[in-house]
């Protein structure tokens, strides 16, 4: 695993791709190489960036947002398919992608300073695309991309880094119907292998330290899957 | 990352913490290394194995079995404290640890024959910190130890390993009140770090390999966590 630095405070339109061949300049990109990029760092150069100053919250909004600014709460609101659960000023909000997560996805903490807030990119499996094939021109290697996002856990602390968007790798490996090593049929082992992957570059990037995206070199992966692959189809949903 | 190969069936008693040492003789361990370990290979070093020969089902069990075993859910009954939701013959229950996931815990799939079950060890963070301290005595090297485990998640389909156990490492990282690179503060940013890690060696150890183990070198990680660390507490609970 490799941490990409020196990529510099992104802005709209900026070659996102470009930027990260370059910072991989020493490392270099081989095929079958897996890049993990920050879901900031895209939504950042998609332009999906919102400024406080023109929101006007809702009622809705001044209920939930506690002592917290309202504006804020307005905007998840407006990110949110579906508010699951609320205990003010946290929103737990299904996003129109099917993602279930805190804040629907809106991010304060960057940059741009306390008045802008992030959102998710509109196709996390386009921008993961779009970076791919970029990536693919200017170097001809065939490489995975991974757009990753730190979400809470029902039942666990902390966060954990998973994919929203995925291309050329698998999202979920299926062992279903192969042997374990004793020759009894495993059942129903389908691993989430893009969300580890995501945690384990979270592991290289931290948070402080303006490292937008890491490699992960050596795994064999076979399969080009989709992040919404890892979407817990809304029939199977326990939990709502 | 480096899997741990040529590690044998194991069976009760069994020196886990040696053998590890021995599979990790070529690459070696170094202060700070983080060795996680499948709870299946845990659990069976602790003798936390049933055969189903000598289980009666209750009626309870008969009734979420469906068309399976009944005497597999009677077991799992067993290893719940709460039974969160069913949807036969699916069980989510609570552990007497406090994990929240599929079956209590409970395993099917190993090389013991359809007709054993693996449980959860009975102290996850003592069967980590046990093997700590043996790998400590046979290598005089300070590592952590993970025992890591597949768990479900609410709205994501397939697994992702998280950390049942930990030793020496922290479990969670938390940035609340460090700076971010522009220097606003980061708020909330808890980082379920032992998560990720066993999510990262499970990209390497797999399921069918008999790859029990993995060694992830190269992070630095200061504090000493519990895996009860990474439990939510239960008055902070929105889906129960």
């Amino acid at each position: 695993m490799v941490p990409l630095r020196g990529i510099p405070e992104l802005e709209e339109g900026d070659d996102l791709g470009a930027l990260m061949v370059e910072s991989a300049r020493t490392t270099g990109l081989e095929d079958g190489d897996v890049l993990v990029v920050a879901q900031k760092a895209v939504s950042k150069v998609e332009g999906r960036v919102v400024h406080l100053s023109g929101i006007e919250p809702s009622q809705r909004a001044l209920e939930l947002a506690g002592e917290t600014d309202p504006r804020r709460i307005e905007v998840i609101l407006r990110e949110a398919r579906e508010v699951v659960r609320t205990r003010p000023p946290l929103v737990i909000a299904e996003t129109p992608h099917g993602f279930v997560c805190a804040s629907a996805g809106v991010d304060a903490s960057n940059a741009k300073g306390p008045d802008t807030l992030v959102l998710l990119p509109l196709d996390p499996d386009a921008s993961a695309a779009g970076l791919r094939e970029r990536i693919g021109e200017l170097t001809n290697r065939e490489i995975g991309v991974i757009v990753s996002d730190s979400f809470g856990r029902a039942w666990r602390r902390g966060t954990s880094d998973v994919a929203l968007g995925v291309s050329g790798i698998p999202a979920i490996v299926d062992l279903d119907g192969q042997l374990d090593s004793s020759g009894y049929e495993l059942h129903a082992t389908q691993i989430a292998v893009a969300d580890e992957l995501a945690g384990a570059a979270q592991l290289v990037m931290g948070k402080t330290d303006g490292v937008p995206a890491a490699i992960v070199r050596g795994l064999r992966l076979e399969g080009d899957g989709r992040g919404r692959d890892l979407l817990m189809p809304r029939e199977r949903d326990l939990f709502r």
